[in-house]
């Protein structure tokens, strides 16, 4: 574990800090990359790359600075607190600038050597947040005849834009990712217009079914600003993080358009602007801003499978994101068709209901009980006991960005072996029960199946228990085709329904491109999420970051943004800070744009 | 200033700490009072009392303990952090705890004795409210049948209370302390309703002057639990914290009741409870709580004056609470009767709106312009630089607290001087102008008449600048009539009208009771607000804590709250604890009930 720093440490990394500055200012790029290890990491988030970029190793580091060393002038490097040293790594919180803005980062040295290093752009020279003490003053005083409140300027604001001015920035998708990227830049002063489909803000979470809370815990699901009280329920039932949206979105004045859908968006290059098409309220709009935004759900467009004698079911059938709710189902047999979280939330929701659950399972799940990755998996980052000692949500988030994708699984490796002997009798049950069980193809657990895939996986909130105990029905195997009332295997076996659900997952986010834009663009922008892990659903080759997420893609002014609460809020800060400096005319030469290796 | 202690001032709280705890072990009054000096104050809040008390002197002292001693059990006296001192006064913050509760307090020691205690409850032992670590998990994992989720016992609860189960207390008043009051009472699992005659939480602020902002600055305003994030205005506009509230009171789950109005109330002895009629939505309910909160504004009813001709006065006229704004009268001739916060806001905005105004100054005006009484008056407790220092809004009400009302003045006094030496040349104009100031009787400033008669001052925001310019025209004296189109002074002077607002001020709040229940129980419990500091509109004898305020009253079960936004944040948390350890039993013998010299 870590241990307060003796001096030496401070010495150390102070003197690494130095070297690093002298040769930075110097030019030196060789000198500068000699300073760290051979197996190095250097993960940068805009601050040198107007990215979000991981480099390798001496050569990488080289590479990196001979394209961004010249223009983003970095310097000021010093240490933010008293540095740490444990298990021969010595580590550091700093700061820094850059020509244009202020940074923050993270450093963990080996041997004198920078094995990682994080560097993060905070804010933009000139375009601080109005906050704290630099806070807006509210009331104007003095007398002005000429003076427009608060409220009159909002009205003219909602009236005015979309309409008479137009917005930098469209953002397609109003949920938590919407949200908190609209907050952002409210707050960095980027006119922006988000469009939502739903009646109400939190509407994406209401309309789900009705047992659903949030698998992840208040401690990494603050949206930015405003954080839960410390009353807030460890894990949020659906309708109150729905109502916690809405009042977010209210009182941090975004520019919320409900009851709106985007009906086509095309690049007009000549302008430097999109044309984006939205219906309000029935009402034809074009919009016309600088900036486009994909936030309408990592997890892509339903994958709605197609099965011989689905139109000949005579039962109720859909997929899993419209599901309604067990509550039309008592006593009626249901059959969900897939093994992850929605399928097994649905089942167990039947199962209450009174309906005869059927799971089929498709091809092996890896599953962790709740309380178990609470424990073990968060909470040395997300938790009370974190936050009592000193481990902000931020710092957290940081921490967090600070370990290379590359070598993540091996962090995480260790800690799900842990769970699997706490829960050994837990997973000997369910192996008993017929259910097949995997841990991620190199044991990495629930995380990384997230980051590679977004799917696989579920997280035991109860269901597990009532198919071990076959209150949940299990089916292994594949689907052949479905008759009038029942699902046929391919092994023969027919399962009675009165209702089938398709809990097959989601498409890549691209698809969504190809409809609001067109096919063209979305094969241009490739594949959306993944880290080219050359795993299931994550083809290689190695990416280094998320795919086209939070960053510049193949096509111009075009942008994709959301993923869980914890990367809506931590990423929301990067992506806030690429669009504002394009408002502001600030250069933003990107280094090491993606290129596209898989279309879906 | 303060500095770090040194080894013997904790030595010193500690020996005094353990010859307190020891004194009070062994039920020696005389030997507890004796570690007190002889010109000492020992304020409770509830923890020993179960009531707002200073007590004085060492005669005082022992009279309390005397009292309250046996049945308390104070135990574990303990410094939270390490004492500080400077000029001769060591201070230090204290935890104990006693039979059913745990409290906070804050200690000087001169000389070795207390000069100054402060005692607060915390908790009530048993109904810790879920927060932190103790937070609710919000689903409950595993599967159930008779699984009711969160948004079925919202709607179950909405159905059920005040119809088939009955509310522990009713708030009558839903501004900013109904809603502080009420979220207290949720954490601690007391049911409430909270009675608002507008539509939609927060239009009491919404329905005022469009100018409107607060004008207490941002950090002196929080509510409980939830925090103005760090973008929030210093000073909110009207609009906007109307927003906020409305939001608290959804994301809180209060059971407010809009377009709700009390139309009587009446207690019934026998039953402990009482009846109260009230009109939702048109429609008549009867509720039976146990206890009843009078929320409906510190400032109590609007004083409208009887002036001869009000009656044949064709223009409009309104008391200033009732005022609509300035949008319907430009061009037009306003004279404001009165020069306090209402009356310069009013003047202020009619000027801007292009009205011919004039101000009727009746009696001398308390004027501090607001960056002043920012920087002198509030900053060591509540700013930025405080927040940044560890003074958190939590500390700081203690702070505040801490200091006898007795002797508050004396430490007011100071900063007034600083004031009026700072913004001298301001003042000369004004006096120029022939605007009347004063600073108080004693000279003790803005804080100390909002404490002892809630008028008298206005927080200069601009409008000053104009009475001085003459653009906004002042008139010295009294009001003798009005005509059809004027006001008449008794000097003759004719003011020309085409509005008059009437910015007199508020009667005491027990006012509503006389309305609400009956004159008599108004007059029993008498008047509320002020110190009995013997100086205009607070009369004598010294009371030594706020008339009736957030504590038992003479009226068994019937209770008053409101006040700024910090009282109602800091005080809400006492008024809460009393009730909630009446709502289980605990038994609540309250010592040194107030006294009725007024009642009016």
């Amino acid at each position: 574990m870590t241990e307060t720093a003796a001096q030496p440490v401070a010495a150390e990394v102070d003197a690494w800090l130095a070297r690093f500055d002298s040769a930075l200012t110097e030019g030196d790029t060789a000198a500068a990359a000699a300073l760290f290890t051979e197996d190095s990491f250097w993960r940068d988030l805009v601050s040198f790359t107007w990215n979000l970029k991981t480099v390798e190793g001496r050569a990488g580091v080289k590479d990196m600075l001979d394209h961004t060393l010249a223009r983003t002038k970095p310097r000021g490097w010093r240490t933010a607190e008293p540095p740490t040293a444990a298990d021969g790594i010595s580590e550091a919180w700093i700061e820094f600038e850059t020509e244009v803005g202020r940074g923050r980062g993270h450093l963990r040295l080996r041997d004198g050597l920078a094995w990682t290093l994080l560097t993060t752009l905070y804010e933009l020279k000139g375009h601080e947040e109005p906050r704290g003490a630099g806070r807006p003053h509210g009331v104007e005083h003095g007398a002005d005849p000429d003076r427009e409140t608060w409220l009159e300027a909002r009205e003219r604001e909602a009236r005015e834009l979309g309409h008479t001015t137009q917005p930098d920035v469209v953002i397609v998708g109003g949920g938590q990712g919407g949200i908190a990227l609209g907050a952002r830049l409210r707050q960095l002063g980027v006119p922006t217009i988000i469009v939502e489909r739903n009646a109400r803000p939190g509407d994406s979470w209401r309309k789900r079914y009705k047992s659903l809370c949030l698998h992840d815990p208040v401690w990494y699901d603050h949206l930015p600003y405003i954080k839960f009280p410390e009353n807030w329920p460890v894990f949020s039932p659906k309708d109150k993080i729905g109502d916690w949206l809405e009042m977010y979105t209210r009182v941090m004045e975004l520019n919320y358009w409900t009851s709106t859908t985007a009906k086509s968006a095309r690049y007009d290059e000549a302008a430097g602007e999109w044309v984006v098409v939205v219906e309000r309220d029935g009402q034809e709009i074009t919009l016309r801003p600088k900036q486009l935004v994909m936030a309408t759900g990592m997890s892509g467009k339903p994958n709605l499978p197609e099965i011989p004698g689905m139109d000949v079911f005579r039962g109720d059938q859909h997929h899993s994101s419209q599901h309604p709710g067990p509550d039309a189902y008592k006593g009626k047999k249901a059959v969900v068709i897939g093994s992850n979280n929605s399928a097994h939330d649905i089942c167990a929701a039947l199962w209450e209901n009174g309906a005869d659950v059927t799971m089929v399972q498709r091809s092996s799940t890896h599953i962790v009980r709740s309380a178990t990755l609470l424990d073990i998996g968060l909470s040395a980052l997300y938790s009370e006991e974190a936050v009592n000692s000193g481990v902000t949500t931020e710092k957290a988030d940081l921490i967090f960005a600070s370990l290379p994708y590359r070598i993540l699984h091996e962090f995480q490796i260790p800690l799900y072996e842990q769970m699997k002997e706490r829960d050994a009798d837990f997973y000997d049950r369910l192996e008993k029960a017929g259910f097949q069980l995997d841990w991620g193809e190199d044991g990495s657990g629930l995380f990384m199946k997230y980051l590679r895939r977004g799917s696989g996986y579920y997280i035991d909130v109860g269901a597990s228990d009532l198919v071990a105990d076959g209150k949940i029905k299990l089916k292994n195997g594949v689907v052949d085709h479905l008759t009038e009332d029942a699902v046929v295997m391919t092994d023969g076996t027919e399962l009675p329904a009165d209702l089938v659900v398709y809990a097959t997952g989601y498409g890549s986010m691209n698809g969504w491109v190809a409809d609001l834009i067109d096919e063209a663009t979305a094969d241009r922008v490739g594949k959306v999420w993944g880290l080219g892990s050359d795993t299931t659903k994550d083809p290689g080759p190695w990416e280094g970051e998320q795919r086209n997420m939070w960053k510049p893609t193949q096509q111009e002014a075009l942008w994709f943004h959301g993923g869980n609460l914890h990367q809506s809020r931590h990423y929301s800060q990067f992506l806030a800070l690429q669009l504002k400096a394009r408002s502001v005319g600030i250069d933003t030469p990107v280094y090491g744009l993606q290129e596209v290796h898989h279309t879906t």
